[in-house]
């Protein structure tokens, strides 16, 4: 049962995402005067996280924390089904404006107008801890948490500040949460019939094509490996070309062969060398070793693991054909994470409502919704950023977008509560 | 006009020379317990050039130093015709005990032997400073003084020590030298009838072809370079293939550009890319960045100097053809140095006198005798070294082989002195 798309005041949520935004990137809110840098528990996330409960307050919401200080704020009472909305308030070290806040920005804009237009739906807002992992080095920190993909060990132990060296568990302890209690932080999801997070793009995609919308049907599963060549290293002046084992010439083949495997896989499927080294690393001495990192990912799980089963046989062959050897090792890999046919549809027929342009895309980058999407429905959906530009101070995005996504996701849970 | 070969002790030679070279590994002689480190005006090097002044004294040898520590010592008086023959005696930080000083050792034993054999040629030692930039960064630093190769704001201003930043006049001044008179090193050139110097090969050619003795013809001339690709960082997940202006396949293009462009141009032309950076250099970025070194050589100088014009206009081509740019920076240079011919033929001769295996060839890498040619007409003698190791504790040479060449040296000098 399709319900009537509602328009809203786009200047006026406009103006409201562009103060809220502003705001945050003052100087209670970051701690470097270069660049956004907040993260878990320090004074200025403390204090975004204070602007958001103030905000949410004035519109009548109720507000919860889990047991390790990611942020929840609800319209109905505890066991009541709930639409859940909202993404993180962290940034990178060395960040931007946009990323991550926009999207709590937007979730709070979808609740305000909830309560403006008297619509009244039942709606939750999540602001997840320590998705860039700014404060312990560990993405996705908050989500992976409340969707239980962390182990004790990891974070009575083994997560520990970047800035003192001192444990998660600690810090956690220190701000006043209860980190014993972490498993609870599941039931954050308990009532919820559906999420959607709203998010920078992060590429260009959207600039590109002309697009102000991105809905998005699946984040991408990736590989991250490493592939590394032995040789021999020698004088670069001395040994005559005949007589070297030079690990250079096997990783030059081994990056061609990675774009070749991308492009080869198809369906968006992409392949990155994004860190290479070569030992000793000097002018005039033929290189002995070579590191290469490999980042395959894609929507399509047999695409990018067919490219790093590639780049595996092709770097053996290629180091052999030469007299070297290469190995590959895996560091980590997530498989596809595909969003919910029924949200999807739902936005997409708002955004198609809303009559600016959109299109249906998948995530490349990981969010903090592949921890929600394994216990609820999920979709989400992307704003162009300037030139793809993200984790810089340079990041730029237009608060039209957001107030534009706003209105989509509020008529996308209108439609699906109604249905 | 041929004199007879005149067979030596080897064994004799061999003993005195292996006796040479275990000595000056020795903790008196090295800053590192971990290898031979020393370098111009340290104790250590102080000890080394003491141990040459005590056994050329004890065969009457008279010692003097240019005006910055390079050691001389003769057998006749200033202003008569002498032979050269030398290398220096300091090492890589890191460094083994043969490179440099298994060259002053068998000069030395050249100056024994003809004491010995009562030959009584007349000859002139050379250890010449710094030849390896451990202590003030700038290969062949002495030999470069003797040829007036610097400038005096460089040795005044430029040319800093790394241990201590302060400068390489300073440092001279202080060991007791004059470097204000630092013009009149070239005179130390002045009586030399010719000059050779021993070296280990520094790569595997005489190994790997089983020849105890190579005779260096010509010393390579070289290009260093560098290329930089400039593209566009993004986001690894987030980017689809064709949005990308990747610098790594350009990057990886160009390293095999060189080594088809080396083995294209011959003549014992080789080309090789030791040093390689992507930037941002993080594994989910594309690179945005690239910088590539070469360096190419060769004793042909169309051979290297075509590799060095072709990556050039390669690396543009390639990074044009994918929306990239590329910029060529050369860092220095120096022309192909000829080996003179009858030294050479003398060498050569003696050689097939002595009965064992040898070859003649290019010396890939640089040498202070590349300092001395324009002067004085010369020649090198090459000798295996393990797996062609150097600059590394792991170096490893026989003195049997500095013996075998200490003898064709003497027979070659022997012949030159008649002819």
């Amino acid at each position: 049962m399709a319900t009537e798309a509602i328009g809203i005041d786009r200047a006026r949520s406009t103006e409201r995402i562009e103060r809220d935004i502003e705001t945050l990137a003052g100087p209670d809110y970051t701690r470097s005067d270069q660049a956004i840098r907040r993260y878990a528990y320090t004074p200025e996330y403390r204090a975004t996280l204070d602007y958001f409960v103030a905000a949410l307050g004035e519109i009548g919401f109720e507000i919860s924390y889990d047991p390790v200080g990611t942020l929840v704020a609800r319209n109905r009472p505890k066991g009541e089904r709930v639409f859940g909305v909202g993404s993180h308030c962290d940034s990178n070290r060395n960040g931007g404006k946009y990323d991550g806040t926009m999207g709590v920005v937007t979730a709070l804009e979808v609740c305000r107008l909830s309560a403006d237009l008297d619509l009244d739906l039942p709606l939750q807002l999540v602001s997840f801890l320590e998705e860039e992992g700014s404060g312990f080095g560990q993405m996705l920190l908050g989500s992976r948490i409340t969707a239980q993909r962390v182990t004790e060990e990891e974070l009575r132990e083994e997560f520990r500040a970047i800035d003192d060296g001192r444990s998660f568990w600690e810090h956690a302890e220190e701000a006043g949460y209860e980190p014993a209690r972490w498993r609870e932080s599941l039931s954050i999801l308990d009532d919820l019939t559906g999420w959607i997070e709203l998010h920078i793009e992060q590429a260009r995609v959207l600039q590109d094509t002309g697009n102000r919308i991105g809905v998005v049907n699946a984040i991408a599963g990736y590989i991250h490996a490493d592939v590394h060549v032995q040789g021999r290293a020698d004088h670069a002046g001395a040994t005559p070309m005949d007589f070297r084992l030079d690990v250079g010439p096997v990783a030059a083949e081994v990056i061609l062969e990675v774009e070749r495997l991308a492009r080869e896989a198809g369906d968006g499927t992409v392949g990155t060398v994004g860190e290479i080294e070569f030992e000793p690393g000097i002018i005039n001495v033929v290189p002995g070793r070579a590191r290469l990192s490999l980042d395959t990912r894609g929507v399509v799980e047999e695409g990018f693991r067919s490219v790093a089963r590639g780049v595996e046989s092709f770097a053996a062959q290629a180091a052999e054909a030469r007299g070297l050897t290469a190995t590959y090792r895996q560091r980590q890999t997530l498989p596809v994470t595909p969003m919910d046919d029924r949200i999807v549809a739902a936005l997409e027929e708002a955004a198609r409502e809303s009559g600016e342009p959109f299109m249906t895309m998948p995530s490349g980058a990981a969010h903090d919704t592949m921890s929600v999407a394994h216990h609820v429905p999920t979709a989400m959906v992307f704003v162009p950023c300037v030139d793809g530009i993200s984790h810089a101070p340079e990041e730029d995005a237009d608060p039209a977008d957001a107030a534009l996504a706003a209105e989509i996701i509020l008529n996308a849970i209108r439609s699906l509560q109604a249905g």
